[in-house]
């Protein structure tokens, strides 16, 4: 019997203690989670989460990202733990940080400098800073409702923000070769750089890979005014490469790459990496944070890197993620259900073919959380390495989530 | 002897590993510290840091503000082991992100809810969109040069900023009635509120107090606009209060108030505390992060506050760094040296009366840091509750300081 008695009183109590309850990605405006999610948890490990009633769920949203190895990774804990006996945030950084970029610049083919931050937003915001000194520019390409982070130039809501907080910003169409050339034509003289993500991954949609001539063709233009190509890699951080993620999937270079999430395994860091081309600019701005030279961070990514090498985490988490996807699609084949899985296998996203209101999805997951199969209806999803050990299980508690879908929506 | 050797190494490899060196506030842009400074250090006890070469420093920056119990003070770190065992950065929250919040709103005499975030200028930010998301308006005014982060619309360098960067910014001159009218008079209809630093602690300047008069008029102010009155209580978190500063120092009460830096004593997490007034416009703000739900630094802040109240840290910083400040008075006095010390005793500055290039601090703080004292000659210092075991040391370390600055510079 799936109870969320406790949960349900911590959100009672939450509705006062925050605005309106947990807030932000679990946040009713943000996306709203089915009703048997619980919003509070008590611990993790692995690939599996527990809430605070007792419940136990394989978790497919892994932190939104930054678990890629399982929680409580006994060697990056390890490594924290030693870190934090000597040193975290302290008046000065220690040798741990210029290592680990000395690391970043060794696995990024594009790289020869790193920035050390600790939002994704704060990594996408410097890297469009650097964009901007280096060039002496101002207007930056993105594209249309692609996130890259909640500072005001790319939030997806405009509640709050000041007027002017998109006014440098031009936007173009994800993997619309045209549409990225006619806002190359509308920034004339004035182009910074474009920034976006190695792959469409937005709420609500079917995700796509970049094409192959959307993202030469951005390198090309970049190219072409001395502009900076800027991947915003946070969600994809060391998901398909300890390079930059269009280093594995389609070999075009950026000059600048945003990286956050995964970088140790769910210890607080983000980074921006370059190269020398853009290093004047990225000496000459000024970016600092009160606990940006924390070093506990810095050893953890250092040890989840390792991790990844030694482990082979990046093939593990791909072969976990296609038994998943296969696993899925032959039980919904198997009751006749219209299951579309898309993005790449460690990040998969679902959706019903005939489902434009969402219903099916939705209670779908309702199901599947009850069972203990931690999904997300709108979200893209995240697999990680320690799933291996999860996906037969995780496919035997799916099973009847799909004939609930069956049987309330018929084939 | 102060050998600085390994340091030097390190800081050869860091101009290579990032774009010029050690960025941000250890940066050679922000505030270039003198040739004795180490880069990087490798261990931090207590109120003391030691460097790569080994050498041992009482450090008055204490992490730029952050370390207010001592460093690994033992109840904190033992909250924070014990927390990460369990759950850090998962797919939700844990109870103590609530427990805190419900912690800071029964110590903020103007809080009624709390949002968290990660950087202090998170913290500012949002409360920037709280006022304006509450009021339907566009303009906050804040006073000329006063930090309050590095996001665009606050930074202080222009270099790499999008054009529109401070479009929606007033500036008033801190502690200038006439100046906070004449600002509020030209944001007409559009004030959307005030957001001031509880005093003047800004760099290369002696500190401030805020008046009285300033801070009830800002106050009053915003009541007559139904505008935010916003404290970036950041740098000051746990100074004065367990509330915002100005709960102890004026009696002011804010809307919206900004903390970080403390507030886990040196883990990472900042926050926005807000009153009911304020809530329905937080709540239909959109913010998130990658790490803001992670539960070891909320583990650590319940700690904190609990080490705070039990072991009566304010009252003993106060009265440590009223020993620091009469012993060097004491000092320099000796020698006749006009010397300054201005800011709250816990948070001090320092300058010569006649050192209007900085020579004078400059060589005063090389030669104190020689002798194993970390003080900053442009910057405000921080003392904590551990230094009381370290003032008598720290003062028989700075008198060769100030016979030095005699010797070369006369009285």
């Amino acid at each position: 019997m799936h109870s969320l008695e406790k949960d349900k009183a911590l959100q009672k109590r939450a509705e006062l203690a925050f605005p309106a309850g947990v807030y932000g990605h679990m946040g009713l405006r943000m996306y709203p989670l089915p009703d048997n999610y619980p919003q509070f948890i008590s611990r993790a490990d692995g690939g599996r989460i527990w809430d605070v009633d007792g419940n136990e769920y394989i978790d497919f949203m892994c932190a939104y990202g930054p678990n890629i190895l399982g929680y409580l990774h006994p060697k990056v804990e390890e490594a924290a733990r030693k870190q934090m006996m000597l040193l975290d945030c302290a008046t000065a950084p220690s040798e741990v940080m210029l290592e680990l970029s000395e690391k970043l610049i060794e696995k990024g083919n594009h790289a020869d400098w790193s920035l050390f931050c600790k939002n994704g937003s704060d990594a996408t915001s410097i890297a469009c800073m650097v964009a901007r000194a280096q060039t002496g520019r101002n207007l930056i390409i993105m594209a249309e409702g692609v996130y890259h982070g909640n500072d005001a130039w790319c939030s997806w809501s405009s509640v709050g923000l000041p007027k002017h907080a998109k006014a440098d910003i031009i936007t173009c169409i994800y993997n619309d070769t045209a549409s990225l050339e006619k806002a190359v034509e509308i920034a004339g003289d004035d182009l910074a750089g474009i920034i976006l993500t190695p792959h469409y991954h937005e709420l609500y949609v079917r995700q796509d890979d970049v094409t192959v001539e959307f993202a030469q063709r951005a390198r090309a233009v970049c190219d072409e005014k001395h502009a900076a190509l800027v991947i915003d890699d946070v969600r994809c951080t060391f998901r398909f490469s300890l390079g930059s993620s269009w280093q594995a999937t389609t070999g075009v270079l950026p000059d600048l790459c945003a990286m956050g999430k995964t970088l140790a395994n769910g210890h607080p860091v983000s980074a921006v990496t370059g190269s020398n081309k853009f290093r004047s600019g990225a000496s000459e701005i000024l970016v600092t944070g009160s606990f940006w030279f924390s070093s506990v961070p810095f050893a953890a990514s250092l040890a989840t890197i390792r991790a990844i090498e030694e482990e082979d985490t990046i093939a593990r988490m791909n072969s976990v993620g296609q038994r998943l996807r296969s696993g899925l699609a032959e039980q919904a084949n198997a009751y006749g259900l219209k299951f579309s899985q898309s993005g790449p296998v460690s990040m998969p996203y679902f959706h019903f073919d005939d489902d434009n209101e969402y219903k099916k999805i939705i209670f779908f997951c309702n199901e599947a959380v009850k069972n203990g199969v931690y999904f997300h209806p709108k979200h893209n999803m995240f697999v990680c390495a320690a799933h291996e050990n999860d996906i037969d299980e995780a496919l035997n508690r799916t099973e009847s989530a799909f004939k609930s879908v069956k049987d309330k929506f018929g084939g």
